[in-house]
């Protein structure tokens, strides 16, 4: 079987989803953006060696692929629309494409996103690219700049695991229920869209943890013109991280990257109510910080004294040499 | 130099064009399609050692890639406006980063595109990845059905210039003018955006030839139920490719692929007009054959007899085994 009829035989099930005027199999998909609605756009990319290990289940990059890439629809508080993919395949191999693709249309329906649209080519290393396109109301997208000295900082779920879950694949051992979640934590990220949407008129600024919490904050700061100082004490770490990781957890949710949670800047008075809407949603939402005009990112220790030296987080060139 | 910091200085310089409300930097592009227009995107994907050459200059890959990518929305009728890139580099080097984000910047103002968000990650194969959004007047979009039995093939300019320039390369000798020709045809592709609009109103489908005359032909037949024949006498050759490669020109011309050139579907009524008009523009346009009911592909050769057993076009997966 040649490339094209692969190709259309794997992905044409994808579901043909609103706005969709002419979806896969032509030069272009053709969308349509309803009135007053912006388009918001995010593209990702997986490359096999740096970003999961050679031999992972097709199925489990489909969703660890979509799952980063929504997430960043999320952290804008916008509505998934369209996905359009690129693959990179060491081989045009039916045992791999299937069951990708399977697991993609699933996911991509549970999140609510039609695939429209893609390029498959061959190459020697396995690299996946997924753009996200999803829709906002005019001018509400939730941006990184906009946070202000005395808003607080409030995470969603819990940090650290996605580490976790990656060190579990490292250093195989017999995987008990603890390491299954946190590898799961890792291979299926769940953006947390309804989160963001709801939360959305509370919330002056945010984005999703992909580098680690404080590169990602320092982004944020850096966004909005801001310093900022986290209590490790307050950090939600999972019940199975510290259970299984105790000597590293602290460390894994400051700087372990790939969580896909939100980091939201929200006033002082909202904090209650913000807490409360994610409850009814079932998604922890803790305050682990305040944002201070004083420029700089201090972490504060268990103890209470600042700590020194930390790593910032995620940086391919720097961690993956 | 970090990654973030190494991205940010070498593609911030990209322009931020019209409908960019938030661009390179957030977590998502925020942009705004205008009312009464659709958007149409594509993406494309390079990789080293299948598109081309390991050690091929930075600045040829910039504008092959955007050439390649814009070429989509050209054959859609579209109106560039949009680019986000995932880029995967086997190191985070300045010497490369700097002179591809430069002549990416140019070509991109040239084209009328903006650079609004990317992704840059490290692995051992150079990978790059382009989607190209750009606006058509709602329901104007060229598609690959509605070609009519009938109606005449017409392809822009020259044909199988792209597959010659990549001889010269994998074969070098010196390069001399022709040579020097043929190789940008295959490193600067030119998309016949202005051509594909003004014609538009005249055109009852088409699609650019990114697999080859003969295989990108058999997806518009697919997608019209139709069937053709191909004049190789009527062919438009370059006279570089025919001066450099005279037994070779025809099946390249046929198969050669990426000549990023469009064929188009147009009634015989209006054949004369869409000519004067790409004359204007200074775009050869040459009639090539005939769609007809009749199912299949048909090539008739130089003697006028019909070709057997022609080779239809470009698969990753079969030709770069």
């Amino acid at each position: 079987m040649g490339e094209f009829e692969l190709i259309r035989r794997c992905f044409l099930q994808a579901r043909q989803g609103p706005g969709v005027v002419t979806g896969i199999g032509d030069d272009c998909a053709v969308l349509q953006v309803p009135p007053g609605q912006q388009l918001v756009v995010s593209i990702d990319t997986l490359v096999e060696g740096v970003h999961f290990l050679p031999g992972t289940e097709p199925s489990r990059l489909a969703t660890r692929l979509l799952g980063a890439a929504v997430s960043d629809l999320a952290a804008t508080a916008a509505t998934p629309a369209w996905l359009t993919l690129a693959l990179t395949l060491p081989s045009g191999d039916a045992d791999w494409l299937e069951p990708f693709a399977a697991a993609l249309a699933q996911r991509a329906a549970e999140l609510g996103i039609s695939l429209v649209g893609g390029d498959t080519t061959r190459g020697a290393t396995l690299t996946l690219s997924a753009q996200v396109h999803g829709l906002v109301e005019q001018g509400q997208a939730l941006l990184r700049c906009g946070a202000r000295a005395g808003d607080r900082i409030l995470v969603s779920g819990t940090l650290g695991d996605s580490r976790a879950g990656l060190e579990t694949l490292l250093k195989p051992q017999a995987v008990d229920a603890d390491r299954a979640w946190l590898q799961q934590r890792f291979f299926r990220p769940e953006p947390r869209l309804e989160l963001a949407r709801h939360l959305r008129p509370r919330l002056q600024a945010g984005l999703d943890i992909s580098d680690g919490l404080l590169a990602d904050l320092t982004h944020l700061l850096n966004a909005s013109g801001l310093g900022a100082t986290v209590d490790c004490a307050r950090l939600p770490l999972s019940p199975a991280l510290q259970r299984i990781f105790p000597d590293q957890a602290e460390a894994w949710a400051l700087s372990g990257g790939e969580d896909f949670e939100l980091c939201l800047a929200v006033a002082p008075d909202q904090v209650t109510a913000c807490q409360a809407e994610a409850q009814r949603l079932g998604v922890p939402l803790t305050d682990v910080g305040e944002f201070q005009t004083r420029e700089g990112l201090r972490v504060r220790g268990a103890d209470g004294r600042l700590l020194e030296g930390l790593h910032q987080g995620y940086d391919h060139f720097k961690e993956h040499a």
